[in-house]
């Protein structure tokens, strides 16, 4: 079963009272691939400039993403930098270059368009509404967004939102979406537009499942040494998708472990800068982390 | 198996978004009080004036709480007033009248000293030292502190963290007591000073209890109308100790479904204000919310 990701290819520059990199490869698709290519194989659209230099993602061909989606435009590769305070909760970004990712506009490749799970990473929703036009008849869509389309193209993200699987939200764009402080009933809310699950990410907190069936709690996994952030929400919505994906299941309990095992790698990536980590690890890596999360959830009754 | 505790009663004046109450009985003591005796005999001891009103806690007698070792001196009872923010994670004090609080010196009845589960709620750790130093062979001893004990009378404190099994504190507290930001590697340390196990209370994110074993996390129960989250803490505190007491037991076990039942007690508490939502409970409306939680965190493997 292979996945389908649409989203950003970055060069980041990143601070943390850890140390620094510069022109890291990152942004939301890579990520996402990074983390989803532990399960299945992964099919990336997504816009790099002629500075993008391939040998840093390497890594990525080696477990089966295919990289014909890559669009190699003239100009830069997108910029972005960003400095973490010493919480590590919050940053301030120092520059957003857009460069050749301003104008993107995805191309699926035709042998993309059987992808039988699909991400729908953080861009502006009248593409992510192109994209899911595109594809042919996917098990499974999931979207994630951020506060920036929530009030700059409202009535576009609205119709991705009815026409999604799952949605990825944090507290805050929860609040945004529906204009409620009160958490479960405008995720309830949320749950009638259309998408069958929300999936709250918390960071540090976990991770909420909202279905019909109700609530599902996933801590984090905890991770003493955290050196940078950047990149944990679409690692944790790679290995989200990608266990789906290698179950090829969307039942109610896949869906559970599908948050544990999010939960699970996004608390790898965070253990160094950009993918360092990632690739240093194997899937045998993941699932014993991530039997070790279900241990820390688990209770006898009396 | 009967619960002593000792702490604070106190009336509070409280004002939320969703409403004011004046003068209403609170403090450590009553909150953990009305917690635990669903679940076990409670004994308090604590001081109030010659102001306060028995009948406003009249039914605590009837759930088995003893109330013999409440002092009552010439004076007014220890007045708080506080003020929440839209967010509720967040308080004003506005004001503090210790009153007969001030010379606070606990007296434990002779029938107290049996008492096999203890509460030391927050009070001047000196005092909580002369508490363990009178009773008789307690099986649990659980310590709660804050800040201003940590950094006005760290001795004793230190003093007491060593002497006691359970130490409940949040992460603030955690890195005043260590000086370290790592919350892991802090618990883990604080577990080499004496107690056998460390509660973290994360407030609406729930609890993590952290042994020799290892973590176990809990959420907190997904409350959508939190009124006023006054007394959630030492709630909790009666929930953990109140379960344990009724089990008769401290294995690894039933310390994790404590901690459930913690949260359990203290999702009730914040519906209203004071004791209103407790007072109008029953054990069973707790076993049923207890039993939602466990079902929240459930997940098959695979």
């Amino acid at each position: 079963m292979s996945i389908l990701v649409v989203g950003s290819i970055a060069l980041d520059t990143v601070e943390t009272p850890f140390g620094k990199v510069e022109d890291s490869p990152g942004g939301s698709a890579l990520y996402f691939s990074a983390a989803a290519s532990f399960f299945a194989p992964v099919n990336v659209v997504g816009v790099v400039g002629k500075d993008f230099d391939f040998e840093q993602i390497e890594f990525l061909r080696h477990r089966n993403v295919d990289l014909d989606g890559l669009m190699i435009e003239d100009g830069l590769t997108f910029r972005w930098g960003g400095r973490y305070k010493s919480d590590m909760n919050r940053r301030v970004t120092l520059f957003t270059y857009l460069n050749v990712f301003e104008k993107f506009s995805p191309q699926i490749p035709e042998h993309y368009r059987d992808s039988t799970y699909i991400f729908l990473a953080n861009i502006d929703p009248e593409l992510q509404l192109k994209v899911l036009q595109t594809v042919h008849n996917p098990r499974l869509t999931v979207l994630d967004t951020m506060n920036f389309w929530i009030s700059g193209k409202r009535d576009a993200l609205e119709e991705v939102i009815k026409r999604v699987d799952v949605l990825i939200v944090n507290d805050e764009e929860i609040r945004e979406l529906t204009g409620s402080v009160r958490l479960y009933s405008a995720a309830a809310e949320l749950l009638t537009r259309g998408p069958r699950a929300l999936v709250i990410k918390k960071g540090e907190h976990g991770a909420i499942l909202v279905t019909k069936e109700g609530y599902f709690f996933s801590p984090a996994f905890p991770v003493e040494n955290v050196m940078d952030p950047t990149g944990a929400g679409d690692t944790f919505a790679g290995g989200f998708l990608g266990y789906l994906a290698a179950k090829n299941s969307i039942s109610n309990g896949h869906l559970k472990n599908a948050v544990i095992y999010g939960s699970t790698v996004a608390s790898f990536v965070v253990e160094d800068f950009s993918f360092s980590r990632l690739k240093n690890i194997t899937v045998d890596d993941v699932h014993r982390r991530a039997n070790m999360l279900r241990a820390m959830m688990a209770v006898d009754v009396e």
